[in-house]
């Protein structure tokens, strides 16, 4: 038979909750998958040295193997799903799939974007794709969005919410009042966030995301270190409600923009205009916002995480490069890092956005002024003021929060302005600033449309 | 050269604001989107009969050409762009350029939906590629989503928001509490709606893009015929209202849900409930909700129309052919309604849905049992009942509005149910059936995750 001929071997090396997923979709689902493409494919191999979990599932015994080696050599496996995680052993199975002539699909952000521009790379020189679908937002198939649907556009900015355990979080305290630790401690009891939370409420995840998604968009290098990163664990409360008042929603936000000649990347919590549609992303979901000159904004929404969602997106890889597009795309399209530009990163000092700043002053005459002259001082204009009354119920009763949102203005120029301000008298704590997205970009390049 | 051997000429047939639009971006952007994708390629003819905008854009006049034939005899053009609209002469164009080996990129949703089976069966015959990205929800990736980024998924609904015209004239009535006449009024003057605003306003325009969506979600045959078509030409502003206070927004949506072993296929204005992300589309924008079986909800969020967002998904599908991708998709996959199984869609009776029906009644006693004995009758169970108190201001001073809200119900028994009120004494006009969506499909499949 034509096709057993041309049978296209899968094996699947991790089997963890992503791993156990995709190779569940890949047995019980084989009769439907195998009917939506031309090619025959089929799962060969599952790698790991504990199959407790693929046991559980009911797999198919004869798939389990714990030598990776025997898999590299077999002739019949063409493709090496790689779900180990981790940038050690998963970047030695990559390496060695490639070298062995495999196609190579990956869920693996933290290796990627850390390693992704070599391991292109290698992939290009074995003449074999390295897909990654599965890397960024899970389910949501926005790589692809990037690489092919919005292929004709210039991207002037991406903002991304690609980090569950942070939105989750973010949406109890917006929603429901609750303090970063207690909606922290809750979203672990749910199992939305790891026992270590780390990497998530860091913001390093969704560093590595936008490292990845920043590349594609604007065709060049991904370029981690270029990520200036804040995390959500340092948030209070109060700020979250306060930008409430003020019409702002706060969201971990993966920021990537088009600004003189270069990309602004940051990974941090920002206040987005209530209107925005990535305000309404709430709990553990996903989006992402691109920009696209020709399209204006389009946004791509879904389940970030997950065995299932993550599986998805590794399994259409997997079709993909079972039915050639993504030889095509992968070989027929130039802007993959690997051989794309060096990154045009902007220092971190230099991102223009406006500003959400709250100092702590004591209730007495001339505090607004001494601030005011300050940021006038920077070159800062005010857009609004909100001086709120003494709370006698807050940790600091005898100081009155000012809330400022300021016009469009450097970052390095702020935070100048408020260590100079932190130096007044009258202030009593060290301030806060925070982002504010409210500018869609397209505005700039679309005002004729609507 | 080797690169200009194997130049990949392009030709638009039809100028006018996406034809235009394609020409300026492919004329304007050349260079950057050249340098994106590893063959050359060129716009070489524009045809149309009339270049007032093309000249207005100060596009190249030597593009211009007025013959089709001589772009169809042009061995230099292998890729023809059919932006002529409408169901005849469009056809004839697209025959001839598959007939003449050409592939064709289309934008034109009223062709594909009368005519997509066979004209995707005379691109197989002839070898070359058919896309049609642009034919619905203008610059959102979503067709790409169905064959490409979904493709490991078995799809269970899909929810469209398709029609601009609509969505922004059902936007001003939610927001604004304006009728259905003043918002489409402002709507014509606003250029969201047309002089005639007729295909959009009655589902029409909608209906097409189900046709084709739902084939490429479900792998079935187009079947426009089956599409149970309800425009927003009749509603009234008391309903939007009443279903806000209930928690639901009105929106036009564009319904395939598998039930039942086949395919419900309806456009029909649906309350949906506030937290589900179509609730937030608003104005002029669309979105598509997909689910499927393992990703869970995926939405797919941008522009619906508009020269510039539409170009985007002709210029993707252009460099899509260019680079072979186009054509590893619609060989390599088997989803394409052409080679697809026959339509599965159910009877248009046969829907179940929760509904939300208004009846005007006498305030009297022993309206609401009489209404409640039939509903009951015909086994429909009441989730809610709001009775309004008379308005002395409405249309109809006497009576008095009874809002009902029912659990999931066989649309045909809740249509005969609601024959059977209509007939009482008490009832004074026709009453209102709206159904509802507040159900997640996801919710049936993945109660274990979230």
């Amino acid at each position: 038979m034509a096709e057993s001929q041309n049978m296209q071997g899968i094996a699947i090396v991790g089997c963890g909750i992503v791993g156990s997923s995709v190779a569940k979709i890949l047995s019980r689902d084989h009769s439907m998958l195998q009917a939506r493409v031309t090619t025959s494919f089929s799962l060969v191999k599952i790698v790991d040295i504990n199959f407790d979990r693929a046991k559980s599932l009911g797999l198919d015994e004869t798939l389990f193997e714990k030598n990776l080696e025997s898999v590299l050599k077999n002739p019949s496996i063409h493709c090496v799903v790689e779900l180990v995680g981790g940038t050690t052993f998963a970047k030695e199975v990559i390496e060695r799939s490639l070298n062995a002539g495999k196609h190579v699909v990956t869920a693996n952000k933290a290796l990627l974007a850390h390693h992704g521009n070599e391991l292109l790379a290698l992939a290009r020189k074995n003449n074999v794709v390295l897909a990654f679908e599965a890397s960024c937002a899970g389910g949501i198939p926005v790589i692809r969005a990037l690489y092919d649907g919005l292929l004709a556009n210039r991207i002037d900015a991406l903002f991304g919410i690609v980090n569950g355990t942070c939105n989750y979080i973010l949406t109890q305290m917006t929603l429901h009042g609750k303090t970063y630790e207690t909606a922290l401690s809750e979203a672990q009891k749910k199992g939305f966030a790891e026992a270590d939370p780390t990497l998530d409420v860091s913001g390093g995840d969704s560093a590595h995301k936008l490292a990845i998604l920043a590349a594609l968009a604007f065709g060049q290098k991904i370029n981690l270190d270029a990520v200036d990163v804040t995390g959500i664990d340092q948030l209070e409360l109060c700020d979250v409600m306060y930008g409430m008042d003020l019409g702002y929603v706060m969201k971990l936000l993966a920021i990537s923009i088009r600004q003189d000649g270069g990309i602004t990347l940051a990974v941090k919590p920002s206040f987005i205009s209530r209107e925005h549609p990535l305000a309404w992303v709430s709990g553990p979901f996903n989006a992402v916002s691109i920009y696209g000159h020709a399209t204006g904004h389009t946004m791509y929404y879904g389940r970030g995480a997950g065995g299932d969602p993550t599986a998805s997106a590794v399994i259409s890889d997997i079709l993909s490069v079972v039915n050639g597009s993504a030889r095509a795309s992968f070989f027929g399209c130039t802007i993959w890092p690997d051989i794309a530009d060096a990154s045009r990163a902007m220092p971190v000092s230099e991102p223009v956005s406006r500003f959400y700043i709250r100092v702590m002053a004591s209730d007495e005459p001339g505090v607004l002024a001494g601030i005011a002259s300050i940021l006038a001082k920077y070159g800062i204009s005010i857009s609004s003021v909100l001086q709120k009354e003494k709370d006698p119920d807050a940790d600091m009763p005898e100081a009155v929060p000012v809330l400022i949102t300021t016009y469009p203005a450097r970052q390095n120029s702020v935070l100048e302005a408020i260590r100079e301000v932190d130096e007044l008298a009258v202030v009593q704590s060290k301030s806060v600033c925070i982002n504010i997205i409210d500018e869609h970009p397209e505005w700039k390049h679309h005002k004729t449309q609507s």
